[in-house]
């Protein structure tokens, strides 16, 4: 080829614009296409009195990549593919209700290996209520790749997309933030003392919680049943994959909005801030980039402040605001500074 | 590990029975799981006049497995891995409608590469009126992975699943077969002689039509139209991908009955008949385990003799019988021969 780009320079996000662009819907069952967590499609039940919508996310998961089964083992692997996938269900406010499973596997692997990754792929599948409906098994010239498309409902009327946050609205977030992070870094270290000195036992106790954060993750299912029991549809939602402060950037980039964050405000675990100061990171930026966390962020108007405020789920971070260029993070100590997709930036 | 079961010494369809034993079906919307050629859901419209089901198919393709881009331009990759996949809705007698594209890709390609095997994706989805809704594009360590799901829409009462077939019904077969498989031949030996002398120039002219066949199939949607037309709904159906004798085997072991297949009766094209000459090859073994047709098998009764019978689009090919060891091709000469899913043996 004459012209050649490398991805890398291209990076990601302009690769998918590339090769999703002028996309036009034909089929008047979509909905929703390419762009969000997941996409729309009308159930075919216009006519019923409660019509419901079906969401559909696929997500690829690469050995070298996206996992390293140095540290993460097979059924590990297995249960947190499915997780990650139904995590971007919950994002539309659905309800998981179907997996389908692509495996390309080299021939490294046994079968005992296929079996311990589909007991995590079944204990997934157990625990959420999903139904593993069909697949691909197919061998690959190296190492493991595993696509996995989710399906979900929702009534019509809860569906929440990234766009969708006006001026004041409420940024909130579930649970804690940063764990899975810190999680990873106390695995790389105990690869890096096993590397070094191979008869070395891992110094993983007391980290256990992190640990699970991040080696077996779970979608908050049952955030989403909570906002429905206190009858709050959002505004916007999305999944925490790739940090706070990337996925809020992304809510007010879809609304053509400013956000501002709370640093006070941010929920995190004793633990991982302790494990945080042990490794000389900052917690708060841990929190805001460090990813994995699969919390649910979402946007509600000023009006549901009373539903949410005292709610031990929830945390409120922070509020939307008319100025597309606003993207701040308030301090602690009352300064500000700047927020970016891979932490921040101190302007004060 | 201490026990070690290679997964070549298993076999696909052991590991696949292994890893789905013992799944149940738990949301009330799935009404056909793993085993078919698309899982079947309930699209929700339960309270519609017209209830519709929604079929979901998922297939991974690798590089080195499943293509060679020495032969394969990835343009015409693209393509068929969509059409790989609507023919699985098409085998299920629905409709496709919708696209999610799992890929995985190494520092090896380039955009433009990417972009051009998008290309065919698009152009798939263009031909078919498809809707490209979603999808996952990551880095790979090594080569390309390509993982679709499609899902489509049919009557409720139109589904066909593999089993189904009932003694002395009637198989018949769509379009020609054997092409695609003499298509690869012809690649294969270009390739071999592209390796010996890297200066020569292909020799395909002459083989157009095999060579689309290979490279870029066509999934029957047709098919399925005029199915609907003429008010023909197939007891049973499955498209032909491995090839026809494996397919048949698998409506028969589906149903648990017999099947004779005619070798009179094969469709085959005169072009793939003189080039399998050529190579030295039996037109009917490449008919016969060639696979890739993509052409679509299915099961009607007798009754249905009448409307099929002399159809430029089908072949009626043989018969079911009570008995589930009859595996028999009735050859031309008057002969009987044991059908296998590779090829068949001589048993007169």
């Amino acid at each position: 080829m004459d012209d050649r780009t490398e991805i890398k320079d291209l990076g990601e996000f302009e690769l998918i614009a590339k090769i999703t662009e002028g996309i036009k819907l034909k089929q008047t069952t979509s909905l929703v296409g390419v762009g969000d967590d997941a996409a729309v499609l009308d159930s075919g039940s216009a006519s019923a009195e409660a019509p419901e919508r079906i969401v559909v996310t696929t997500d690829m998961l690469c050995e070298g990549v996206h996992f390293d089964l140095t540290y993460a083992p097979l059924k590990h692997l297995g249960y947190k593919a499915v997780v990650v996938n139904l995590s971007d269900v919950c994002a539309m406010n659905a309800t998981p209700t179907q997996i389908t499973v692509g495996l390309g596997i080299s021939n490294r692997f046994s079968v005992e290996a296929v079996e311990e990754l589909y007991s995590g792929i079944h204990l997934a599948c157990e625990r959420y209520g999903v139904d593993l409906i069909g697949g691909d098994t197919t061998s690959s010239p190296s190492g493991l790749t595993l696509a996995i498309t989710a399906l979900g409902r929702a009534p019509a009327d809860s569906i929440t997309l990234r766009q969708g946050a006006d001026e004041s609205d409420l940024l909130v977030v579930s649970g804690e933030l940063g764990s899975a992070y810190m999680g990873l870094q106390v695995l790389e270290r105990e690869k890096h003392v096993f590397k070094e000195a191979p008869g070395a036992q891992p110094e993983l106790t007391g980290y256990d919680e992190l640990l699970e954060r991040q080696l077996k993750p779970e979608a908050r299912v049952d955030v989403v049943k909570e906002l429905a029991q206190l009858q709050v549809i959002p505004k916007a939602m999305i999944d925490i994959s790739d940090g706070l402060a990337s996925e809020s950037l992304h809510l007010a980039a879809a609304a053509k909005k400013g956000v501002r964050i709370y640093e006070d405000k941010i929920p995190m675990n004793e633990k991982m801030y302790e494990t945080a100061r042990e490794f000389n990171l900052d917690p708060t930026l841990c929190a805001l980039s460090g990813g994995e966390d699969y919390e649910l962020l979402f946007v509600v108007a000023q009006s549901q402040f009373e539903s949410l405020q005292n709610h031990p789920m929830f945390s409120i971070i922070g509020h939307f605001t008319g100025d597309p260029e606003d993207r701040t993070l308030v301090l602690r100590n009352g300064g500000e500074a700047e927020l970016k997709a891979q932490g921040w930036d101190s302007v004060a």
